[in-house]
Formats: C-alpha cells, structure tokens, sequence
C-alpha cells in the first residue's frame, strides 16, 4: 500500500541547513548558560496525565495530547459512557499519559522525585519539545521547541542579576538587538496600592499589560474605570513625577519612587524598588555600555502575575530604529516565583527561571539574516574524479585529511563532474580537488574555490595547507 | 491537590552527569559522522498513523503509541462499535497520529517529501528518541533513543566501506573494544544454494543466525531438517573447507569461495564475495592494524534479511579477554536495502546505513567506567565566601573570568563554608576561590585545588592563570 507522505498538521520536518541554524541558537544559549555554571538535563516526552492535568487551567487541559493506552483499552470502561459518547467523560479512562505541554511542571515533578540527589542551588537548563493541540497558525505550532533556564532553592537576588546578564549575553552573541525590560511584582503591588487599586490587583495589571497594544491615555481611562478612586488620574500624575525625577538620574528617580511607597506604607512596593534598583546599580557599574542601554525596568511590564512573585523579565526585538517591534511578539520571559515543589508535595522551594523564545529567535535570524555563514557546510573538501580509476588513487588522501579532522568527502559513484559539482554547491562545500588522469599521473590536485572560482594545481600537502589554514 | 511524583513505566529522567555522558557519546558519533560528510535532520515525534501503520509487522502496529484525537473524538463513531468495546476497531476512529516508533519509516517519508529539496547521495543521521508499547524490563524502555546514519540514492561500494571505518572510528574513540562483523546477504544467497536450500532461504539463515545461542553441531542438525538434502552436512563440508584455505590467506578463501559459487552457477553468491573482498582488502591496506583487528568477515551473520539486500553488519562488544559477550546483545547494526521509499512512492532508490545502539553504548561504558573524568564538570571555579560583602567583592572577578570563558560561579545565598564546599563537591568543581576578609583586603584569593586538596593564597591574575593552564 502506498501512501502519499505527510505530516501531521502543526508539526515540521527540519532540512539538514535548518538543523544546522537551530543548533547553532541551542549552542550558543548553551555555551553562556554553562559559563554560569547552568547544567542541562532530560525528562522524557510522556508523562503521566495525573501530572499534567490541572496544572495549566482548563483551556490547557484541553490543549493536552493524551496518549491511549495500550492494549484492550475499551474493556473496563463504563458501558454508559460509551453510549453517551461522552469524550470528556471517557478520556481519563482511556488514556493515562500524555505529551508534555510545557517545561516548569515536569521540573516540578523531577525536583522533588529527585531532590536527593540533586544539589542546590539546581541551576538547570532544558531544551526540548513540547506538545500542544492548539489552532496551528503561522508562527504557531503544536510541536515546538522551548528553552529554560531556572535557579531553584536560592532566594538571593545574585541569580536575578546573572539571569539578566545571561539574556544580555546570549542576544548580543546572537547578534540581536533586543531591550531586555524588567520590573517586580512587589513594585506594582505598590503601585497598585498608591493608585487605590490594592484590591482590584489583577485588573490593574491586566490593564497595563495593554500598553503594547492600546495608547496610554486609553490605558488611563481604563484605570480610571476600575472603581470610584480614579486610579488612572493617580497612575499618570505618579508618571508624570516620575519622568521628572529620571532626568536628575536613575537612583534619583527610584529613591523617590521608594519614598512615595514608605509614605503610604507599602512595605512591598518599597522592597520591589530595592531589588529592582540592585540590578540596575550592577549593570550601570559594568564596562560594557552596550549592554547596559539593552536593559531597562519598565513600568508597564506585568507579566505572568499568576506565579510570579518577585523580578519578572520580557525580552524584545528592537529594529535597526531602535523601536519595539512588537509583531513578533516577545523573544524571551520569566520571573521569580514562590512553591514551584509544592504541587507534588515537595518543601517549599523559589524559584527563579528565564525562557528562551527559540522559534521566534529562528525566526528573526532568518528573516534578518543573521547566521553566520559557515555554519551550514561542515565538509570543506569534495573529491571529484573522472573514472573509478581516479576515485581510488584519492581514497588514501581522503583518509589522510580525515585523520587530520578535515571533514571531506569523495564522491562515491562515477558521475558526470557537473553533477558533482552541482552536489558541492548544494552542500555549500567550499573546495574541490578535481582529479583526472592528468592530475592522477602527477600525484597533484586541481584544487578549486568554489566562492572564488580560482582553481590552481597543487600537491597533497599544499592542498592540506589550504584547508587547515582557514 | 497534591500528587505524588512519578514517571510512566519505560520512561526515565536524566540528571545533570548522565546528560553529560550521553552528550559525549552521541557528540563523539557525531562528530565521526561529520567528517564524513553526513549531516543531521530532525522529523517530528508525532507522525500520521496512516504513515506507521502496517510497516513494522502485525505486532508493530500494537506497539504503536497512538494518540487521541482532540475535542469530541466520539461525536463520529458508530456506536455498534462502541457497545461492542471493540477497543481494536475504535482506534482508528478516535487516534490518527501516534509517536515514531523507529527513524528508518520516518527517513522514508521524508526523503520522499523532500526530494527537491534534498541533495543526493544524502547523507543524513538522526539521533531521537522513539516510542514503544513494549513490556519494559532491564535496559529496555519504552521511550528511548536511536541514532541512525544513512546514504540514501548511491549504489557504490565506497559508501559501505565508509560506514565500515565510521563504526571503527567510533568505538575506537569511545574506547569500547569491539568486534564488527560484516557478511552479505548475496553471499548467503550463494551459500544457501550451495547448501541444497535456495528454496528455503528464510529458514536457513533463520538457523545460521542462532549461532549465538546454540552450537555448531546443534546448527548443523537443524540445517539437515530443512529438507532431505542434508543441507547440514553439506555446510559443516564447506565450512571445514574454508577454514583450511584461511589458513593461506584471506584474499585465497575467498577466492576460494568465489570458485565454489562460481561452479555451482551463483551469480549472486559470487557478486556477494566480491563485495565482501572489496571491503577486507581496503582495510588490510589500512595502517592502523588496531582497526583492523577489530573487524571480521563473519560467516554466520545473519540479521535484518527481510529488508537487507546487500552487505550487512553487526557490532558486538568484546571483553578484555577478546571473547564475545553476547548478553549485552549488540552494539550496533546495518545493512544495505533497496526500495526504502517505495513505499511512500518514491522512485526506486537504494540505502545503505548503520545505527547506533546508543542506550546500550551508554550502559556499557558505565558498566566499564570508560568516561572522560572531567566532561561531567563544567564549572571550573567556585567562589567561597563568608559576608554579603566578601560575595561582592568576588562579583567583579566572576565577570572577568567569564569575559574569558572560563566557567564559574558565586555561591549566591549566605551559607556556611561546609555547604559551599559541599556544592562545589557534588557538582565536580576541580577548583574553589575562598574569599574571608583577610583575603579581601589582601585583594587575594585562597585558591584550592579539590583533587589534591592542596591550598594557597593567589593574585587575580595568577588565579587565571592556573584555570587557563589546564
């Protein structure tokens, strides 16, 4: 039976050039993440469906693929059931496992089913697939990678600043140039309260969030409607003061800010300043000011205050301008949080983690171009020859390189040079020794750069010289 | 609510240091394979049923992990079939993607699905996990990982000999004694003719191939029973025979053999001797008898013959007395095929590859203690530290040393000495920087080497020195 090949929908083939650029975002993440002592570690693909169902709302218990259980899975199942057809009502029947929706719930699981034989800190980071029954859409996938980094078991402020430093880092190496924004979760506890809205908490963040998307004085009149105290008319005169303070200096600004907090006696708001202010005294100490402008505590972030507890972190493109591009949506997130064990009955355990948006990432540095260029072709060198005669005369010279770790190749069936031409270009090998008998009886190579398109003959060791030094 | 954490049976969680080891063995696969030319791709975990389905043998199919449909996947069955709890005939109705089950039916598809992308011959390897349903026991999961490298679209024997080198290099690298044997399946062909059994071919290899199970004698008596010719007999003669021409030389016997096929009018058998004298003589010629040591004409060989066409291999490990240790099953496998993406309807092209059996690799180089001592560490310095301000003074070095990619880390939180020994312990930390106040306003470093124990009070820069120099 034949059958014509597809995939499922939401799901991609990687071609060997996108393999190759997707590894070289993982690589590079990886390589800053271990200078800071981060370890990467593996949970499987399947988990129990006890463990992921309730952890992600009921939209995400929908979202969750379930795997059926294997065998004569019907036979114990409730004959009522089955006749209703009720899908909802069977599922847990017949189906434990599922695939993994997301990163943070299996490092849950695996800290406390491990923690004896972990050592904390845990700095561990995760790349991996994950598993979603979502709308595709472009963009969107239902298999798609994600990338963590977390700190577990430390409550310093240490871990925040390095995590800074790490999304810092990482975009810079890559090339990208993002505004790394972060605020607290205690500043806008206290913001919340200066503005009368101590109470009404999430619709007060949930409003500002909006600052991506609708124009400030839109995001005051919502303030404004969140009850009798006209919150937004105190939320923009706070900004107000505060742009002004911002131009005697930073610290000026934030020493203010604190000040307004004591004065109405938010405890928190005057703690999420003091942790806020540390990281950006660190960064303003550090040599490289290029770094220093991507980062920036913003007022409006407020992010994921469902488990956020303390710093929170959204990273974004900035384009060639220097203005947020939003379309792409964010490059990057996290935050503190309290009791990421507790669910598994773990002791109580922080948590501090970032993400890496690796899709999108893949997706920016294609569009701009911004892979470098020799990360395709890892052969150097093609053989092309011209008769069998002429391919064995190149095997030991072949063997020779390989022992020297160059990565080269002989093309392995007699075929028209075109075509082996054709297969150097396509692999973006960028020499080739030509070999005919000419070449074969004076023990040389026509040696050619394929970017060039210069070709000269010349021995083995000179050939050998040619790849080794570039 | 509280659950307790766990794992599906067959699954399993890696910590930081088995990550680490299973990175340096596909790592070192890889990156044999790269000097060879080969390059990675990657396909989806989840694959349409309508693509596993029917290639792996009736037992396949019900090994198959499938997975649920989304939203109401009982709104379009029969219901006949639902009252009848015909668990087998629902399936289809209510799962039509499931988890890869190998990478070969996956390889198929996408070769097929991106022809016109893909260059050819393409060389390609895939390391994954895939699923099966199977019992789990000892050292067998039911998520675990395969690591294949193919050619696909080249019929030249120069490919076989280098998926023979690329087996030799590896193991060689992974330092793992091992014995790859190689037969082909035109020689069997050749030797069941001979043996009076081209008409119960199956049957007759099916016997040679438990020569790891059973003896010689045992071998013979089951072959005489295949039919009233003697089968047994006759193959205890001709192997009698070719030991003794051994005893000349190996290009002799299998001159020999050439004749002996050549007489009773085996084309096939004769091509398939020719085949197997192609790859011996090209590594007797190597310069590197250890490599050569280690590979064997293996005339009992006999795996895979219902997809393998033409050369096959097998790799087993060898214990330190050189004799076989079948128990740990084998190391590796392959052969040449033809038609791999027929049945996605391809054009006829023909494959030859080997796979790597990575789980086992891993658990016999644990077995045996034969990983590199420091791939498990990845920092290479702690800071030690008794204040807040002992840490802060450290904070400025940290960045240095990471500004020269060196890795390290600063305990971040207070805690005692002992602790932070303790993590610099468990995570393999060779060296620690202690950091009191008198080394603070000494500007030095008590620099202690974890191995030896040893201790002495450093510069900066000397403390540099000693993490470059290793």
């Amino acid at each position: 039976m034949k059958v014509k090949p597809s995939l499922p929908s939401g799901t991609r083939d990687f071609l060997p050039q996108e393999v190759a650029k997707r590894k070289y975002i993982f690589d590079t993440i990886k390589k800053v993440l271990e200078k800071y002592g981060f370890q990467e570690i593996e949970t499987p693909v399947l988990e129990n469906l006890s463990t992921l169902t309730g952890k992600y709302g009921e939209e995400g218990d929908q979202l969750l693929f379930k795997v059926l259980n294997s065998g004569d899975f019907l036979k114990d199942v409730d004959p009522t059931i089955l006749t209703a057809k009720d899908s909802k009502g069977i599922t847990p029947k017949i189906a434990e496992r599922g695939l993994r929706y997301d990163l943070t719930v299996p490092l849950a699981r695996y800290v406390v089913q491990h923690q004896n034989d972990l050592v904390f800190p845990f700095k561990r980071y995760h790349v991996a697939p994950v598993w979603r029954a979502d709308r595709p859409q472009k963009g969107r996938y239902r298999e798609f990678y994600q990338f963590d980094a977390d700190v577990i078991g430390s409550n310093s402020l240490l871990n925040e600043i390095e995590l800074t430093q790490i999304y810092l880092e990482v975009f810079q190496m890559l090339k990208i140039d993002v505004l790394v924004s972060y605020s607290s979760r205690k500043f806008l506890e206290g913001l919340a309260d200066y503005c009368f809205a101590k109470n009404e908490f999430t619709q007060f963040v949930t409003i500002l969030d909006k600052n991506d998307k609708i124009s400030q004085s839109e995001i005051i009149d919502q303030l404004n409607k969140i009850n009798s105290n006209k919150s937004g008319d105190r939320y923009k005169e706070l900004v107000n003061l505060f742009l002004e303070k911002l131009k005697v200096g930073n610290v000026e600004a934030l020493q203010w800010l604190n000040s307004v907090f004591l004065e109405i006696g938010s405890e928190v708001g005057s703690q999420g300043i003091s942790e806020i202010k540390t990281i950006g005294e660190y960064f303003s100490q550090t040599d490289n000011h290029e770094l220093n402008e991507q980062l920036q505590f913003y007022f409006y972030l407020a992010r994921g205050l469902n488990y956020y507890s303390g710093i929170i972190w959204e990273v974004k493109y900035l384009s060639k301008e220097g203005n947020e591009i939003n379309y792409l949506g964010s490059l990057g997130g996290g935050g503190r949080y309290a009791n990421l064990t507790e669910m598994f009955g773990g002791r109580d355990m922080s948590g501090v983690g970032i993400s890496f948006g690796v899709e999108r990432i893949y997706d920016i540095m294609k569009e701009l171009d911004l892979f470098p260029k020799n990360i395709t072709n890892s052969t150097r060198l093609l053989f092309v020859h011209f008769s069998e005669a002429n391919r064995d005369f190149c095997l030991p010279y072949l063997q020779k390189l390989r022992a020297a770790n160059i990565a080269c190749e002989l093309y392995p069936d007699k075929a028209k040079m075109e075509k082996q031409m054709k297969y150097a270009n396509a692999k973006d090998i960028p020499f080739v020794a030509i070999v005919g008998d000419e070449e074969m009886n004076q023990n040389l190579f026509m040696l050619k750069n394929m970017q060039t398109g210069e070709q000269r003959k010349v021995s083995f060791d000179e050939l050998k010289t040619v790849l080794t030094s570039i």
